[in-house]
């Protein structure tokens, strides 16, 4: 049987101030990627979060992030690669006893935003974020895995440090015949109609294929497919995804426990 | 044997500040009790802490605190129980994975600045701190103990939780006939002379007695005396209390381990 | 003619996170309390607020707050006096600089949250607010306001300290028949009807009085109302208060300029 | 009569954190840099800071940052120009209102770590600095000038938009035969003996000159030198370098007022 990870940001309110509709979004997605408190959520939130992940069966990861409330994560710091590890583990560390708390375990990471998009190229941060995982894996005898990018320099020096590797495709982004993600500043950037990026989801999971921005077929093997729950529309493209998969009889499950 | 705990705030310094000289009293001390990163200590002091307690035999406790890095945690928030109780899991978890990468584990929790004393009478902040370390046992597996001081409504609220209670005294606090802190509004609140202060901690490990401003002698038993090691003097006296205790033939060891 | 001003807390995104229609309360309210970055609002999301207020003749306040992101400057904090001086100037030259980009300038002080009920009672935080604006006045040759409950300790404090003092009432709040706010456990805390909320406004600014909790009609001279703007229902409200005061001629208008 | 300013970084501490001898560097330099709580600094250490700036006659500049306590400024951040812009004002209106209750004024903006090293080279940022003065200005009705590494891009875009800029050299920085800095991963980067810097920053001011790390003399023309007081040896340095300018007759005195 064909199966495919659906994961989503969540947990990403804080304080008084809400995001997302991580209860809509916890019965959609196989797995969730929970803020830690650096550019997102805060322990109670956290723990909201990680008991509606345990109550919907939905894998918990860990969305590590620059330390960054004001820029939500987003905008790139030049951490030295002690200052990024240590980083990293202290907010695994956080979720890992909040998770268990609530029931359940940290099964993944995946880093968010700024740090998400300088690991594909940043050979020293992304030894920093591989050198995390792999140090606390050792240490706890855990086995976390890593989510990312294909193609990330963070791959390959996560996988020579034992770490294994998943790679992630996007339900509502443009890609151009390359394989790469089409930039936010083209016109096909961002693919909004709910059939539309349905389609192309199950297009995913049963070819391991998708169309690309000029119209050729391009190959695009990837272990989970990302979607968004931050607005009312995110969320009903979310569960079209859900139910097309479901018809096509896709099984939507973590690719990682 | 006689023996007894010393213990010191620990790794309070956080990015380019330092405080305490951790590196001196590491070798003083049998217990560490180290920031969290909410009053002081980042991810990467907080390894560097870990590191060296774990070099010196010296047992990790998690130095919880309110998230008050202008206040150094010393002034009283009036947080919710869940807000404290999930920020307390959260303290502890980051620890967890840090001490973990160095070699270590947090054996105790240790509430700091105004957590600390708030939680000799609040009720509702003492069943939260109490709350916590009894819940994270329970969904990790661990037996973290809690070192406060006697006579708090949070000791009883924690031994009813199930958690482990260790007492500690101050090596160079006055203590009042009732047995309580002499105020620091008072001239006899702290003791200054290392002679004094030596001589001091070795009637408590000995004797499990203390004599108080006023001249009587009261009991005092304590599982763990507290040592600074913020200022140079400071850590004169706490090598005078170790050496002390040597020559009388106590032995200097954590409480928990 | 009769007049009243209408206030509103303003500016509390942060970030990427969003809070309240600001847009729309610019359209009702005489005067806008704007964070300060403390509990909430970042200089961007200020300048925006201030620029809304300029564009709609809407008089700045400045709405400083304890530096507390998580809480939402809802929990009380243990500053000491000089602390709280200190960072309430701190907050006010902020705004002051960013309302004269935007072309306009901070009239007022209105505390925040857990400050706001603190100063009612609390003796030495109540001096810190006042003095804080005396202080600022006098270096700053403005002629900065408080807007506060009125029997606030704090009221007293300010006008010794030569700071002029409008009282505020709450458009949708119960009062005793003491004239207090009625507490938030009871069942007539709050007040949902708008079109009851409405009247109970046009009674306080054409007679000076409300109908309070037990039936009675109490005097109640408010300098300003406040009303909300965090739902789209508070909106409603506040826009039916507006419009019930044009119809009965009452003009809206600021208390400070 | 020959004179030069001479600066420092001042209000560097941060809540218990001490850094810097404030108090003896005063009594030295004619202008502090003075933190403004995004780098270090908070409201308490502002204050105390201007009034003993005012009280010894040193001129005070703005010391403006990226948004970063863990990484005391130090690192780079990726934000947009408005979020930039928006920021340094915040920055200098919270320290003109501190400034003017300690009886002083803001008189010039100087950009620190990252922030500094970023605007000599990244066009966008540079801008939002220069956009940030030079609005602020306007607004205020204030002469705010700008003191940076001289070669930098936010010179000409400061002077465009109608902002003074001041140069500044180092006192203890060895420089290229190009008159930039040498590098600090260099052997000759820094130079530690007192009665050698404090001769450089004679010809500095004398001749305005400066004999570079190959041993040639080359022009320097700054208005300004930097001196050190965060350790006893740099404070040591900046005395010699003072007590020899005022023996070959150069006056010290801000380059603005």
């Amino acid at each position: 049987m064909v199966h495919i990870d659906l994961n989503s940001d969540s947990g990403e309110s804080f304080g008084s101030w809400n995001m997302g509709d991580d209860a809509a979004m916890m019965r959609i997605v196989s797995s969730a990627n929970i803020a830690c408190g650096y550019h997102a959520g805060d322990p109670s939130v956290m723990r909201t979060t990680c008991t509606a992940a345990v109550a919907n069966n939905v894998t918990i990861g860990a969305h590590v992030a620059y330390p960054d409330l004001p820029g939500f994560g987003r905008r790139f710091i030049d951490m030295t690669p002690t200052e990024l590890t240590d980083a990293v583990i202290y907010q695994i560390g956080a979720l890992q006893a909040v998770a268990a708390l609530a029931g359940g375990k940290v099964s993944y990471v995946k880093p968010h935003g700024g740090l998400y998009n300088t690991i594909v190229h940043h050979e020293a941060q992304a030894q920093a974020v591989a050198t995390a995982i792999a140090e606390l894996n050792r240490a706890s005898g855990t086995n976390l895995s890593l989510l990312c990018l294909p193609g990330s320099v963070v791959v390959e020096k996560s996988q020579k440090a034992g770490v294994e590797v998943f790679y992630e495709a996007f339900a509502d982004r443009g890609y151009t015949s390359q394989g790469t993600l089409v930039s936010r500043r083209e016109a096909d950037a961002v693919i909004h109609d709910p059939v539309q990026v349905a389609a192309r989801v199950v297009k995913m999971a049963l070819e391991k294929k998708v169309i690309a921005a000029d119209g050729t077929e391009i190959a695009l093997d990837a272990h989970s497919v990302c979607v968004h729950g931050d607005t009312a529309g995110a969320v009903g493209i979310a569960r079209a995804v859900r139910a097309a998969l479901e018809v096509e009889g896709v099984q939507i499950s973590a690719f990682s426990v």
